[in-house]
C-alpha cells in the first residue's frame, strides 16, 4: 500500500496511523493542507496518500451539524466535544463554509473559537477549506474525514452554516444529520422552507434555558412540521415502516451543558438502529457513489468550460439562449459539438 | 431563417406556421415525430426546423399540470381544454411521462382519452415521448413547445403523473405549475413529502362534488401546508412580500366542468401578477438558461460513459469504490484522465 509513497509522505502515513498527540496533529494538518493543495504533482500525492490511508478509515462516526447563524453552533460543539473527550472518545471537527469561497474567510477559523475544545489532547479541529465552488469545499472535506478517521478519531463532526446548500453537502457525508434549532418561531420555518428539516436525522433546540415556555412551543411545532414529512425519507423505501426512524426533537442548552448526556443518547440510539438494518453502511455507499459521480460531473463541466473552442462561442451561445434566437437544446448540442 | 432548410423541410415550417386545420395538425405531428427521432440526419434536420420555428414561438401561456393517477388529470384537460377552446383559445396539451421510458407506454398514449378534446378544431393532442432518460423525455416535450407556439396555439397543456421527479421537470417548462388533488388526506402528505407541494402556483381540488366536507377539509389542510412553505419560492428574492404570489387553493368538479371559470381566473390573476413584475419573462429566461446547461451536462456524461477506455475501467473502478479500496474522489480523477 506504501509502495509507491515518496518517503516523506510514507513518514506521513506512518504519523498519522501510529503516532498520538502534538506529532500525530501536526502530520494531520500538514495531510489535510497536501490535499486542499490545487497544484498538480501535490493532488497526485495527496491521491496516493488516500489511497494508503483509506484502509484504516471509516471507523468514525460520522455526525453533520446545521443551524442559522446564532443558533450557537461553535459553543455546542465545544460543549459536546469536551463532554465525549472526557469520556475517551477522539473527536475531529470539520466545517463546510459556502462563504469561504467568496470571503476567505472561514467558520471555524477564528482561533479564539472553541478553545477549550482545541486544546484537549483528544481532539483535532480543521476550519473549513477556502476556495472554488461548494463542491470543491465539500470534496476536500469529505477527504480531510477519512485522514482523521485514519489517525483513529471515532467522531467525526462536520459542521456547516445554516444558509443554501452546503446542508445538503454535510448530510451527504454524514451518518447522523443533526439540526441546531432556535427557540422562536422563525428559525424552523426557514429550516423547512430550504427544505433542510427533512434532511434532519436529529433536531435538537439550544438556549432551552433561556426561555423554557417558547422552547416548548418550538419543540412541538418542529415536531409538528416533521410529521409533515412523514416516516424518514433516508429509511430505505423497502423498510418496514416499524423498524424507521422517527427524528427525535431534544432541548439542550450547550452553554449550560445540559441536555448533551440526552442528545447523545439520542446520537447512539439512531446508530444502532441504523446499524441493525444495514441502514449505516448503505446510506455510506450511496454517499460514495454520489460523491465519484459529483466529482466526475464536476471534472467534466470543468473540462468544458475551459475548452478554448467552447469558451470563445458559450458567451455568444448564452446570449443568443437568452434573447430566444437558439433553442436551449439547439446551443447545448452546437457547443457539444466543439468538443470533438 | 428558412434558407438553410431542404426543401420539404421549408413545406413543414410554412404548414405549421401559416396553415390551419388538418393540414397544420398533420405538419405538426410530423415535425414533432422528427424531432422525436434519434437518426443523427434526423436530429441536424429538426434544429435547423427548430432554429426557424423560434421567432414564431413563446406566445403561448405554459400550463404544467399535475397529480397521482386517478385524480383525474385527463378527465380536468379535457373540460378545460374544451371550456378554453370554446372560448376561441386554441389548446396543445402535451405530456411528460417517465414511465414510458421503461414500459414503452404513454400517458395521452390511450386514443380513447380525451376523445372529445381531441376531435375539438382548436385541440391538439400529443402523447408523451418514450424512450431513454427522464431528461431526454422532457427535452423532446420541451422542443414540441416550441412547435405548438410557432403554429398559434395560445395555451399548451404539459401533464405529468405525479410519480418521480417529472414535477420537477414540468415546472422547469412551464409559466405556472399546477396540482391536482384529491379531496383526503393522504395524497397532499404525498406531495409534500415529495416536494412538488413547494412547486405548486395553484391546487385545485378535484371530485369536491362527491364530499363537499372533505373537500373543504382538503383545503384547509393544503392551505396550512403552503403557509408553511411561506411566501412563494420563485417570487425573486429582491420582491416585495406584498407583491408575491400565494399560491390558491380551488375546488373543482372536473367530470361536472364545475369550477373551471373560478379556476381559470385564477390562473389569468397569476399570470397578470407574474407578468406585471417581468417575472413570467425572467422565469423563462431561468428555465432556459437551465434547460441548456442540463443539456451540456446529459451530453458531457454521454460521452463520458460511451468512452471506450471509461467503459472498460468504470465498472472495476466503481466496485473499489463501494469496498471502500478507492476514495470516491480519487477513482473520479483516475476516470476523468483516461479521457484525455
Amino acid at each position: 500500500m506504501t509502495a509507491g509513497l515518496p518517503e516523506t509522505d510514507q513518514a506521513l502515513l506512518r504519523a498519522i496511523v501510529s503516532e498520538r498527540g502534538p506529532a500525530q496533529r501536526r502530520a494531520l494538518a500538514k495531510a489535510i493542507t497536501l490535499l486542499e493543495s490545487t497544484r498538480a504533482d501535490h493532488r497526485e500525492r495527496a491521491d496516493a496518500l488516500l489511497d494508503a490511508l483509506l484502509p484504516h478509515a471509516g471507523g468514525a462516526f460520522r455526525m453533520g451539524l446545521s443551524g442559522v447563524p446564532g443558533a450557537g453552533k461553535s459553543t455546542f460543539i465545544e460543549a459536546l466535544g469536551i463532554f465525549l473527550a472526557d469520556r475517551g472518545h477522539r473527536i475531529a471537527v470539520l466545517a463546510v463554509d459556502p462563504s469561504s469561497t467568496l470571503s476567505g474567510g472561514s467558520i471555524l477559523g477564528d482561533k479564539t473559537r472553541m478553545q477549550r475544545l482545541g486544546a484537549h489532547e483528544r481532539a483535532f479541529i480543521r476550519p473549513s477549506p477556502s476556495g472554488g465552488t461548494l463542491g470543491g469545499v465539500a470534496d476536500k472535506t469529505r477527504e480531510a474525514i477519512i485522514v482523521c478517521e485514519a489517525a483513529g478519531h471515532d467522531i467525526v463532526v462536520v459542521e456547516t452554516v445554516g444558509v443554501g446548500q452546503s446542508e445538503t453537502a454535510v448530510h451527504g457525508m454524514t451518518d447522523c444529520f443533526c439540526l441546531l434549532q432556535l427557540p422562536n418561531a422563525g428559525d424552523d420555518l426557514q429550516a423547512i422552507k430550504k427544505g433542510v428539516m427533512e434532511l434532519a436525522d436529529l433536531v435538537a433546540i439550544n438556549k432551552a434555558d433561556l426561555d423554557e415556555a417558547a422552547a416548548m412551543r418550538a419543540r412541538a411545532q418542529i415536531t409538528s412540521a416533521l410529521r409533515f414529512f412523514g416516516t424518514h425519507a433516508h429509511a430505505a423505501q423497502a423498510d418496514d415502516a416499524a423498524d424507521s426512524w422517527r427524528p427525535e426533537v431534544l432541548q439542550i442548552s450547550a452553554l449550560q451543558a445540559q441536555g448533551l448526556d440526552a442528545f447523545w443518547d439520542a446520537v447512539t440510539r439512531f446508530r444502532e438502529r441504523q446499524a441493525a438494518h444495514g441502514r449505516l453502511a448503505a446510506r455510506r455507499r450511496a454517499q460514495d457513489r454520489a460523491w465519484m459521480w459529483e466529482r466526475i460531473e464536476a471534472g467534466l463541466r470543468e473540462r468544458f468550460k475551459t475548452h478554448p473552442d467552447v469558451g470563445r462561442a458559450l458567451p455568444r451561445l448564452s446570449e443568443d439562449v437568452e434573447a430566444g434566437r437558439v433553442a436551449p437544446s439547439v446551443a447545448a448540442r452546437r457547443l457539444l459539438d466543439l468538443m470533438n
